[in-house]
């Protein structure tokens, strides 16, 4: 082996913690350039030389198998198997599904040609050859819907092949021009799941239950409370007859739309010509669902729980678990402190846990404790001489910046304890934040003031109409995230029309 | 939940089985018949909408997952971390390392416009639109080389910075025009290492490294005995300094290369440039690994052990690890029989091992039968209201296809006990039969006779030079596949030239 294990990741990508210190921006100062100097300095992504799309880097990326593991997890236990479907859609299936095409034309990278060719005018240059031109372009998916439906055209005959329920992890590019680290960039990473059923009433429970498993993982692996509902039919998937989704709030009091679910009804099938005998012998058109996660779930993660030291991670997706510094002045102190962090480190890793003992000799410990700060590892375990000699260890945690002294014998279940009640201690401290930043409005003023001034999301009644919620993203930026499941029958009047209405809406700006 | 768990996958892809009865080509009549039928009738993978790409069904795509859980643990075991690098390589990068560019621009997709719009002469379609041309064409990933060594450009500066190991998973597009499912497609998928030393000692042990872990993963999970070695300058990767590869023998006497492990030198550093300050405070430039392997390795595995009936599966790889197929002809049979076979499934699954309860009404034991064995699933298990009185079931490996009867109370420790036995008799076999299908040959007349009539790998003597390769290659379409890492010095005479040689290559057929 060339490298020791657990060392790799963190050696050559966090050298600059003190680049953090130099471009110092708090979210009050500016979030948007403390996010973007979060992800950076956090070793998460950064921009790469193809314009638009990202390199995700280790540390970033090990949050997102994380977040895959448990997601797949998940989808599996709900009885969907992955699968694997082409990268290109050939232009003539794109079109297909005229609403799905219209919604995605614009964005749309298009492969024209096969190969190249020495440029006979610059020696060593490569050109496009003009002789490989494809009869017929192909688009690099912005969405599977076009390829998977016609395929599922040749897997479905008759009710005994309903349903289909598969999910696919891969990556999709919409042309992006104006781009931020994971929230909207060309190329993303994410999972879509396609699935066929024989009749409307299971699609539309499908359709549900995939949005209360993409809930159930953010509020409880993400530690992000959301908000569930339905979009209204400006906002809604180019195709869907209906889209349900998840919005969360980040710190700057914007909403971020982390999932959805279409109800696809059958629009895919008509468009495919999918249809199935029925039990009663009947041929029908298939009915259908899609739902989506996407890297974007990073930046909501990132957005929510940070603060100005850095990244703040819910354990059940942190990479580490805790880190183990020792704090010594000679190599003898070094031997004696050494020895008990690893033995500290077995236990806990036994106890389950991911635990980096950080053992470079080439950093101070202050600049160690600010490195793992920004990495947002939520368990911090410092030990030195003095620790020796009184048995304990002294314990930091990430999420509230206290620290403890912990007797050695307690620091495994304390710190195993410790994990449950930050990953708790996360998810109430953002619903309370959403908590104090939601309100209900019944005037223009009120909204106004709400989603402008106060930044946050604004509960207000709608009058169901397109040219309203026109209106209102015109004067306010804000649209409606959702129309919520829970939002109760009231009697009441659109806040910009007047009109009458019959439930509350979120209105927010979002990303 | 729309659909209980385990009755998904099987449910809606296998409903043909006679269809494999009825396209029944065995191996000798026609391999690669046998081959398109097993990949088609054993739900692994089909041809797409867009010519030369595959659909990975979900059943194949479950061992595929399972290859990679496995190859994933063993990189991460020595070092390596997960990273996501862009699709697109703009060309200008693509084409810097100018070996490794020529030696893919003629199989290269390309995009070169990013919108479309509606095409003013055919409502209801679409165009590419003319003004969305990009300035620099963008080509599809063939390989990462380029983009990855442009990003490592700005992560290295000095020794400290090394070594980098970072590993993708990914698909990649190669533009082929006779293509094979899972052996050759236009898209496929896979995981490319890409590693970045200070010296070259390191990088060569590291590619070495990685050969070995892919030879262990191909022996000792697939199953399948690999010859290591080093490729002809020929068969090099374009861009490499020295190719390792491991190659398989297939059961019709090919070989296919499973594994390759670069040595890239200071190629790629020098053609981007990436340089670093060594220890002794000297501007060198870095050394480079690359290593990867794909969905070809599905070809491999099913074209090595599996037989007529359809697919064999090492149990370390297998989705399912045994079926439990009840055989009732009343109600009351099939009540006492699955309460039965239900706990048997039970205590397997506390065993460890996936197992199905195949509780199909629609469908007789029979035909369960030879489903199952055309999905390759290690051990069937048969329980009927004979085996309940006499407290047996009926055990059938699908390696051997033996038969016989277990005692209920042994069935779970014989069972797990079968895993161990199927995979290493899978192994042994599959060596046994290249031990037949390989031979020493000192003469020409020999060396035609194995290549082209026995069908297998000729084991010779060759003077090293690329015209006596290339001319053997138009004689007899026999490729060198390796240097073997083994092959001990021998004076000998090339098989062809007869000038001297001091050491056997293996020279085959290959996919």
């Amino acid at each position: 082996m060339v490298v020791p294990l657990h060392i790799q990741i963190y050696k050559y990508y966090s050298k600059y913690p003190h680049k953090m210190a130099f471009d110092k921006v708090t979210r009050n100062d500016n979030y948007s350039e403390w996010y973007n100097n979060l992800v950076k300095n956090a070793d998460l992504a950064e921009h790469s030389a193809v314009k638009g799309c990202m390199v995700i880097k280790p540390y970033g990326y090990a949050i997102w198998e994380n977040m895959q593991k448990a997601l797949d997890k998940m989808f599996k236990d709900t009885g969907h198997s992955n699968a694997y479907f082409p990268l290109f859609v050939p232009k003539s299936l794109f079109e297909k599904e005229e609403k799905n095409a219209e919604g995605f034309a614009k964005e749309c990278a298009v492969v024209t040609h096969y190969r190249l060719k020495n440029d006979p005018d610059n020696p060593g240059k490569l050109m496009v050859d003009p002789n490989s031109k494809l009869e017929e372009e192909l688009i690099v998916r912005p969405t599977s819907e076009a390829i998977i439906w016609n395929t599922y055209k040749n897997w479905i005959q008759s009710y005994r092949d309903l349903p289909i329920l598969i999910n696919q992890w891969a990556n999709v590019v919409r042309w992006e021009m104006r781009t931020r680290l994971f929230l909207r960039t060309a190329e993303f990473l994410w999972q879509e799941g396609h699935t066929a059923h024989a009749t409307k009433e299971e699609a539309l429970e499908e359709t549900k239950q995939m949005l209360e498993v993409y809930a159930h993982f953010a509020e409880n692996f993400m530690a992000v409370p959301v908000i569930k509902g339905v979009k209204s039919e400006k906002e809604r998937f180019a195709g869907a007859d209906d889209t349900y989704c998840i919005e969360g709030m980040m710190q700057d009091g914007k909403a971020l739309q982390m999932g959805t679910s279409h109800f696809l009804g059958q629009n895919f099938a008509k468009a495919f010509d999918v249809k199935f005998q029925s039990k009663e012998g009947k041929l029908e058109h298939v009915w259908a669902t899609s739902w989506g996660v996407s890297t974007r779930l990073m930046g909501a993660l990132i957005m929510v729980h940070s603060d100005d030291e850095g990244l703040v991670l819910p354990p059940k997706l942190a990479p580490i678990h805790a880190v183990i510094v020792p704090v010594y002045k000679t190599d003898e102190e070094f031997t004696l402190v050494s020895e008990k962090a690893k033995a500290i480190q077995k236990d806990l890793q036994d106890a389950g846990l991911t635990v980096k003992f950080d053992n470079r000799d080439a950093y101070k410990p202050g600049y160690k404790f600010a490195e793992w700060e920004l990495k947002g590892v939520p368990v911090r375990i410092a030990i030195g001489p003095r620790d020796l000699a009184n048995n304990t260890v002294e314990l930091a945690r990430r999420d509230t910046k206290t620290k403890e002294f912990i007797s050695i014998e307690n620091v495994v279940s304390h710190t195993v304890k410790l994990m449950d009640e930050i990953q708790q201690n996360l998810f109430e401290r953002a619903k309370n934040f959403r908590a104090e930043k939601m309100w209900e409005v019944n005037s223009w003023d009120e909204f106004v003031d709400v989603v402008d001034k106060r930044e946050g999301f604004a509960i207000a009644h709608w009058d169901g109409t397109g040219e309203t919620e026109e209106k209102i993203k015109e004067l306010t930026k804000a649209t409606i995230r959702c129309i919520p499941f829970d939002a109760k029958e009231e009697q009441g009047n659109c806040i910009l029309s007047g009109k009458p209405s019959s439930k509350r809406v979120v209105f927010a700006k979002a990303y």
